[in-house]
């Protein structure tokens, strides 16, 4: 192996007091790049030994002492009160019970006690304010109509950083709980301006700032009890951004106010992976601005003492979606994503900005992100990283990153040989693809699909979290298997399809539950979208909708995009209406009838549709031709080296591709990528044991055996 | 076996031509009456035999003569089109495209075009007049939105009597089609009164005049293609009424006037098992108005010829409920029904008329209706019978009728002897039943249960036709297994709740999917019904709610009644939340899971209900304590003799009564009643095969051994 595939571009989390172990596995694995992560230190030893630096700064973090002088420059959100049923006039109700009070900590303070709302939930309306008081740790309502349900919205201080929180909780952390600031705070924000200074002054050796993230978290509710700890998780949404004065300046700006109803939806809260109310729109939109505001006084310090600055994609990163308006105006260097998935690496590799870095997973933690042991007994991290790397793989065949690199405790290594064995292939594999890149691009069929969803490009590739925290929604599958695939892809919103956006587009794909963002809810009470949806198709378009595609109530079909579809849900109504009968017909590619669901709802309107795939007698996978174009419709989409291949053969199906152009495998679990300029052929094995396979090429067959998890590379 | 026990209460299908066949099965089935059926004849020999005599009559059918006079004085209904994308601005229309031209023929006549409407199904507006013409059997509209779906409602005349055509179809009759007449036409009902007067007259044999049944059928509409030929049946729905003339009629009595989409709501139809809107309401009371004052005149006729009246209540019965508001004005002296299942022998035992009869399944034909052979090579009849005889008589020990019966081709049962056997002990059992309740009513518990639905007291027992037409109801195998129980059973409507019915119940069932007529849909909008039902279970009553009970978008929880139940569905906006943890709780009664659903959008509000069944640790039954009360969730409720089993032994322990009180066996398969008159034990075995059992009384454990179906009479 040329040393070149040995060495670069991987980053290292070194460890104080593990040099040795530190400079070794930096040797084995060819970082160039070391860094400390939360919860270690890099020595002088490490520093000093030739490497880069990356220095993590959770910058609204480390500041206690701060904090405990300026109490009100903590962070802030709302939250609600569990329901209390009125069994007589006067109903008592105790805020924070069932909140996890070292998380949260009410505040009734002037600034705050305007923003508190009761509200009779039974019949949807806020209790007026002449009806409750707050005193002695209760909200007393008043004038209550029996038998109704009320509850308390209030403002909390977030007296407990949440990734500490979560690492304290997971790893048994006893150190003290870092609180955070928010840099609205004027204090707060003159503080933290003059901390960073100050930082990068006292760290020379350090050659890139890794902000981890930047202000706000994503949303994580802890629970007081046991049995209920994770009260709500969303990894993209906005409350913890929530202030009295962001309240004030929001309507200063947008010219009306925000209630904390706006924010408490109902006890929902407003969850990425429902359409957002115009309000929350408008919130998003002040925040991001907010962000990019400040992080770029941050960024332009870092630049000032000739530092880079990479940011890391998780955490408090929200209001800085990497695909929105404003990111690429703050000015980073580098982009950081940890990735589990295929979907996660395209997500990074594809935004606006110099450096792309992927940490890998599994983080050298003694216990993974779903609560299971990795780098302790019972663990397997070696095949825990084989499992990850066989999804980002893919992922990179299709659109490089720039650099790879690990976090976590490093002296957790030891004794996981293996799993050091298996970073050093991935490394080098890495490279060799990243250097393929390098001269052109891999061969893509001509086939441009178009993921259609309320979000568009802001949430490019990504729906909201990591892939088993959005795992029942059939559109993360789909982004998984499309991570990997050779053709176009991108994600459009519907008013960029009402406003021309499928000019250059071949397949429109619609993939979610009646109501959701991804199904779209209301916008599909837009008969423009529509319209061009259907014009698109019967000009010679391919819609595929998977679960609820297009679905909103109120119209002849509960789909609206049944009449290219041939198929429709029954919401009750049609119970009594008969079914057409329907023979299966044969798919002109491999099926995967797993990956389908089973929706006893479901009948073909004109009996035109042929079916694929069926249910106890009832239609799971359709295909109808409409005009020129086609309608797909599968009732849902379970990700897997089978499904993800009849995605493939439908697709280049649907826009006419020859598969043979493509030189595929004549097995699932086996990839091929090919790059025109290099005439070399990647063929990469996705199972953990040895596979033979016939390479279906232009020239004709290839037969080849791979190892387990081979990257084979071939020059033709 | 006594002489009583084997003569009386049977009403035998005589048959000309089987003269001998008739008397000896009038013997061996104790007939005291013969009746004719659709499509069979009595012979002189037959009439003069000293039975009673029932003679069918469906009289708005044998007049085709009649009717080639007067084609207008035929029925009609509302069709709608099939949708047509519209390519071109001008589009094009066939509007029967794709129905039954032998049963429809279209109604172009200046009395019906004004009421046809084009519909443009995408936007949801009306098509002007202005845009559309008719003619050259083409609707043709101009100015068409491109892309957008047209329809055209219109009026057509049913040409093909519906059970005629059925059985036409069903059992390849090669005789004429009947048609049918609308006793609305002035002309018809002139010609109907003279022709039954005139019948009754010539057939001075006739003892009972068996109405089969009124004017207008249950709406059945039949396709074109084979594939599709079944394009709609609702055993309860209105459409079938329809004529301009009724149209005029009911404007001028209600004062606004109904259009052609109050019928066809957006091709949906108004079916029973959705929530009626207020036209359809109105439109069902005008409707019965008219059904009950034409029966009363033909009623009348057969009384004043010395006969008697029963009325059918199956086929052309729509605007007759038996419980209705007129029903019982019209003076019929008895009520037929057909059964196959227990709810449906309540359905006729508890209706106000002085003569209940029962109709036996299988019908004397060679195929039955689920289209299987009954009276036919591969047939089992005896079987069927038995498994129907088996939901039926369970029925009759809570509540008995006065007479049974079958119908069809009594020569059909040659080469069936057992089929013979079995109705003979049938009617023997059935007589000494008979006996018992004329003694005295059966032990009941105090379980006073309350069935709330959109319908009420209208509705009882039945949803909408038989079980296999309504099986995807969970409510429909709720009232299957209450048939039989030993408890109190009504039926009331969200109306009869707010006004106070619930004074005198112990448990309240709300069974249903969100929006149909059997959940509530928007009924549950009404904070009074929350309100009440939650002061209802808070002071001791139970709520048992089944598949998405008190549903309805828009609160804070999507079952209204979830504060009581302890358990909510998310629909979407939840995803992001935690769901509390559990542990499977013991119940206090024997379950039975495999009755029970699998919905994966369950969650736990508080925390506080106890979990009895899981499914992929979803909880999927719940008992919740609330107040004195408790509420009970099933994510759904599947019939069979173990989950009756469970219903009864849940509702005696929300009512706190000991199971011992009621004798019961130790078999789900085996169950009795109690005549305390009499001082008897029914004991039924519900199994094919011998059973041995222990029955607790009061009195200590009493072990016996049934034969296969045995019904075991036991005096202590």
């Amino acid at each position: 192996m040329e040393q070149k595939y040995r060495q670069g571009g991987f980053t290292l989390p070194g460890e104080a007091g593990y040099e040795q172990l530190t400079l070794e596995l930096a040797r084995k694995w060819g970082a160039d790049v070391i860094r400390d992560s939360d919860g270690t230190k890099l020595s002088d030893e490490i520093v000093k030994a030739g490497y880069s630096i990356y220095s993590t700064i959770c910058i609204i973090r480390q500041h206690n002492a701060f904090a405990a002088e300026h109490p009100d420059s903590q962070q802030q959100t709302f939250l609600c009160s569990e329901p209390v049923v009125a069994t007589d006039a006067v109903v008592t109700i105790e805020p924070m019970k069932g909140y996890f009070t070292e998380q949260f900590e009410l505040n009734d303070s002037p600034d705050a006690l305007p923003y508190w709302q009761v509200y009779d939930r039974t019949s949807n309306t806020e209790v007026p304010r002449d009806r409750w008081t707050w005193a002695d740790g209760v909200v007393r309502i008043s004038g209550c109509t029996l038998w109704h349900e009320y509850t308390v919205s209030f403002l909390c201080w977030r007296i407990w950083e949440e990734i500490n929180m979560y690492n304290h909780t997971t790893n048994s952390w006893t150190s003290e709980h870092l609180r955070q600031l928010d840099p609205r705070h004027p204090a707060a924000w003159e503080y933290l301006q003059g901390w960073l200074e100050n930082w990068c002054v006292e760290n020379p050796g350090t050659n890139v700032v890794r902000l981890t993230s930047l202000f706000y978290n994503f949303v994580w509710l802890f629970g007081a009890d046991m049995r209920n700890r994770n009260l709500f998780t969303d990894w993209a949404s906005y409350d913890f951004t929530v202030s009295p004065a962001a309240l004030r300046a929001f309507e200063k700006e947008y010219g009306y106010a925000l209630t904390a109803e706006d924010f408490i939806n109902q006890r929902k809260l407003q969850v990425t992976h429902m359409p957002p109310t115009k309000a929350k729109r408008d919130y998003m939109r002040f925040i991001q601005d907010f962000v990019a505001e400040k992080a770029k006084v941050l960024v332009d310090i870092i630049h000032r003492h000739g530092k880079k600055a990479y940011v890391f994609y998780d955490d408090s990163w929200v209001g800085m979606e990497p695909y929105g308006p404003r990111f690429s105006q703050v000015g980073f260097d580098g982009l950081i994503k940890c990735v589990f998935s295929g979907y996660e690496c395209r997500l990074c590799a594809n935004v606006d900005v110099p450096t792309h870095e992927l940490r890998f997973h599994p983080y050298l933690f003694p216990v993974g992100l779903g609560g299971l042991p990795t780098f302790a007994e019972g663990g397997n991290p070696a095949h825990d990283a084989w499992m990850y790397w066989r999804n980002v793989r893919r992922a990179l065949l299709r659109q490089c990153v720039d650099r790879i690199g690990l976090g976590g405790y490093l002296h957790l290594t030891l004794g996981f040989p293996e799993f050091n064995d298996a970073i050093e292939s991935m490394a080098i594999d890495f490279r060799r693809i990243r250097e393929l890149h390098s001269h052109g691009k891999p061969l893509t069929a001509r086939c441009r699909v178009a993921v259609v969803h309320t979000w568009g490009r802001l949430r490019s590739w990504t729906l909201s979290g990591h892939f088993h925290e959005t795992d029942r929604h059939a559109l993360i599958h789909i982004n998984e298997a499309l991570s990997g695939l050779p053709v176009d892809v991108r994600f459009l919103s519907f008013e960029d399809v009402e406003q021309g956006a499928l000019q250059d587009v071949d397949v429109v794909i619609n993939a979610g539950c009646a109501g959701d963002a991804w199904s779209g809810g209301e916008a599909w009470r837009s008969d423009r979208l529509v319209e061009e949806l259907t014009r698109f198709v019967y000009e010679g378009g391919a819609f595929i909708g998977v679960k609820e595609p297009s679905a909103v109530p109120g119209y002849h079909t509960f789909f609206r995009m049944a009449q290219v579809l041939g198929i429709d849900k029954d919401t009750g109504a049609r119970v009594c209406h008969g079914r057409w009968k329907f023979d299966v017909a044969e798919a002109p590619f491999a099926l995967c009838p797993e990956a389908v669901g089973c929706d006893d709802r479901l009948y073909l309107t004109d009996g035109g549709a042929k079916v694929l795939v069926e249910r106890n007698g009832v239609p799971q996978m359709t295909m109808n031709r409409f005009g020129k174009g086609t309608g797909v419709y599968l009732s849902d989409f379970h990700v897997s080296q089978e499904s993800t291949r009849m995605l493939l053969e439908l697709l280049l199906h649907l826009t006419g591709v020859n598969p043979a152009e493509l030189c595929l495998s004549d097995r699932p679990d086996v990839e091929t990528a090919w790059f025109p300029a290099d005439r070399t052929l990647v063929v990469v094995n996705g199972q953990e044991a040895p596979v033979s396979t016939v390479i279906h090429t232009p020239d004709g067959e290839l037969s080849l055996s791979l190892e387990p998890m081979e990257t084979r590379m071939i020059v033709r």
